[in-house]
């Protein structure tokens, strides 16, 4: 077997094999199959695409270019739970204490904030001390004893992801729909996952622009899960205007601690009930979407949820007298609100420019080894539909100096959208996958 | 600008400008872009195409990439030939030398064989002695002195072609219509010529399979020179089964020879006249095609085309007395004749198996480090459309050994196809894009 021959095959329409694409993927994660063919591979996928058996193939290739975690001896049901990403999504931080709160272990390796696109790690690392780079052992371990774990992935899951995914980014083959999906599927199945909950972000904020191309990655998602025997549901959210109202690291994290204290935005509030109540039934702990609900519901409520969270902080080394005390956490030292220069129904708050703002005023990175500025962000403070009088506050940015604040009240001004006619507001979600 | 914004354009269809053409051929003739992003564009380019003005801006990029050779001192208009490459493909040898002693002088840099398809430069490296290494000066010298210069191309001629066409070979974006075009035209604009013409083959000893894809070649390649201010024009000519008689280094000299001296095979005969004749034409030495031809053909009888020849070889250091006693030049221990087992018309005599027959025998290299024997090779006796009686010669093989020349001979016979009808004979020229 060659690899030239597989880039031509692909580059000619045609359906590769099982044993061709783990060919191709295991040559290319022990450097036997250069960059330059995997790159022209990757863009032959691109336009040509592949089918949902070929899409099952490579993820499952490239779960296996690494260790494949059993989680058969420490849970009665591997669950975890993946968004494609977005603005001001810091579902993760609430849900997986709640669902553990109610008797379903979830330990999950999450991932760092590219683009302008936030990241479950860094928000944690708000808190001093947390540690996000468990070892395998510290993994398991944690899962067993406290049934919950948010860490970071270990370099040996899922190797060849990382380095196609690297690849990809530079020579423009990123928004391929096979490879995004492979790309998450093949970590999660690394991790142990046999039921996966999927947050399909759909919107200006996303990747996935429209419904359609949403709807198509989470049909093509869940068709993985069927094919390797994996119990797989997606819901289609919208990522049109930010989730809640933080943007930035450890705004997320207060956002996040008073919405486990049973408060928090109503929008957020709810995707987290709705995102838990799945993951309880596709976990078995609920018996329906009701009983999950009135489940996840209780623990936020009675402060288990709470507790849960604070137990995880504990035991990942961070420091609670920060969660307990969340003005603690690190602030930046302006903050400048903007007042609404006019009244009108919000039509548009748009969720990539407002995530892109953050991400200049220090949250993000613009390359991998950007460090991260955790007390910078944005209350965004009003949802699209809603009717705002001229005087009160649209945004309040929190930045590390004057020009960086002028500058970002700039931007977040060409975020919005207004109409002199009412709006009807936006959906949480747009339909599920299953 | 980035490389990758460049490949993002082109795998989403859109037309590169000339900047961003040259920014990407230059950097990758320099290093700065990496191989992993040269591969990933060129199947973009295969897979999305190129318009005329954005091949026309590649080919100069890629001449621009090293020297550009300028022959106005040297010559009153330089004319260059060239081949897209095919089996028993001597036309060079014989062109040449017949256009220098019309009185146009013709400065070559040819290529050798890779794959089932032969080189000018390994054929002529059949006279001992005779050197294709040039300098840049001494091809001048020569071109001046004497009219006539058949060498290699120097390393500094077009080095992104050179490099993007290795990178091509791996990477199964070789058949792209827009990086064909650009390879051939770069190298030809880079050496000087103003005007060329392109003998494009076309059939199953070809790269272009029909008709219709070597006429779309051709289109594209009279374009670039309509667009970069040359003259070009492409003769559209047969390779389903091989030109003349001779396969294999030494045999298509003595081939080539023979046709200097007036003689050779019927076919490779008007083949030449019909491309010195537009040669002569488009190198403004001829007045119309018939004085052109008639001209052509006058130096061919009165020996002054043989004389031309002798006066190459011996410039660039080849022993004469081998041209002057072809018989001396290099030939196989094994002559094996194959003869017709049945009677019956030849409906097909395959171009491409006999070609990679030849290679099999040792005339041409599975990859390019590998030596060439300029003593073996095939004589095929008989073309498309003959009758042949059983006992009559169909091959005649020269081998380097018994088992080799066997091994040849079974597949020789799977490359011809019989008919018990008469069956037209195949045309020397499909026709001309000018």
């Amino acid at each position: 077997m060659r690899a030239v021959d597989i880039i031509i095959k692909k580059r000619d329409g045609l359906v590769l094999s099982r044993a061709e694409i783990e060919f191709f993927v295991q040559g290319y994660a022990a450097g036997r199959i250069p960059d330059y063919q995997a790159s022209a591979w990757a863009m032959a996928v691109l336009l040509k695409g592949m089918d949902e058996q070929e899409t099952t193939d490579l993820t499952l290739a490239i779960a296996g270019s690494g260790e494949v975690l059993d989680l058969s001896g420490v849970v009665d049901l591997a669950v975890d739970k993946h968004s494609t990403g977005g603005v001001g999504d810091k579902t993760t931080l609430v849900v997986e204490p709640v669902v553990a709160a109610c008797g379903l272990p979830v330990g999950k390796m999450s991932g760092r904030g590219l683009g302008f696109s936030g990241g479950t790690l860094d928000k944690m690392e708000s808190i001093p001390g947390f540690r996000t780079n468990l070892s395998t052992d510290e993994f398991l371990d944690h899962l067993r004893r406290i049934g919950v774990v948010l860490t970071g992935q270990t370099a040996d899951l899922a190797p060849a992801d990382g380095k196609l995914y690297a690849l990809r980014d530079v020579t423009g083959t990123v928004p391929s729909m096979p490879l995004i999906a492979s790309s998450v599927m093949s970590k999660k199945i690394a991790g142990g996952a046999q039921a996966i909950l999927l947050d399909v972000k759909i919107g200006l904020g996303a990747f996935m622009d429209t419904v359609a191309e949403g709807r198509l990655l989470a049909e093509r998602m869940v068709a993985i899960g069927r094919l390797s025997d994996r119990c797989v549901i997606a819901l289609l959210s919208d990522m049109n205007q930010p989730l809640g109202i933080a943007v930035g690291n450890a705004l997320e994290v207060k956002e996040a601690i008073d919405t486990l204290h049973g408060g928090g935005p109503a929008d957020f509030h709810e995707h987290c009930l709705e995102v838990a109540a799945r993951l309880l039934l596709l976990g078995k702990t609920a018996v329906s979407l009701e009983d999950g609900r009135r489940q996840a519901l209780a623990v936020l409520e009675d402060g288990r949820a709470w507790d849960k969270f604070r137990t995880l902080v504990a035991a990942q080394a961070g420091d609670v007298a920060y969660i307990d005390d969340p003005s603690r956490l690190p602030s930046a030292p302006i903050v400048e609100e903007v007042p609404a220069q006019r009244s009108g129904w919000l039509a548009q708050v748009h969720a990539r420019i407002i995530g892109e703002t953050a991400v200049e005023l220090g949250a993000g990175r613009a390359s991998k080894e950007d460090p991260i500025d955790h007390g910078v962000g944005i209350l965004v403070h009003h949802k699209v539909g809603e009717l705002v009088e001229a005087g009160q506050t649209l945004f309040t940015i929190y930045a590390r100096s004057q020009p960086e604040a002028s500058s970002a009240r700039l931007r977040l001004e060409q975020s919005l959208a207004w109409s002199t006619e009412p709006v009807p507001p936006l959906p949480l979600f747009y339909g599920i996958v299953e």
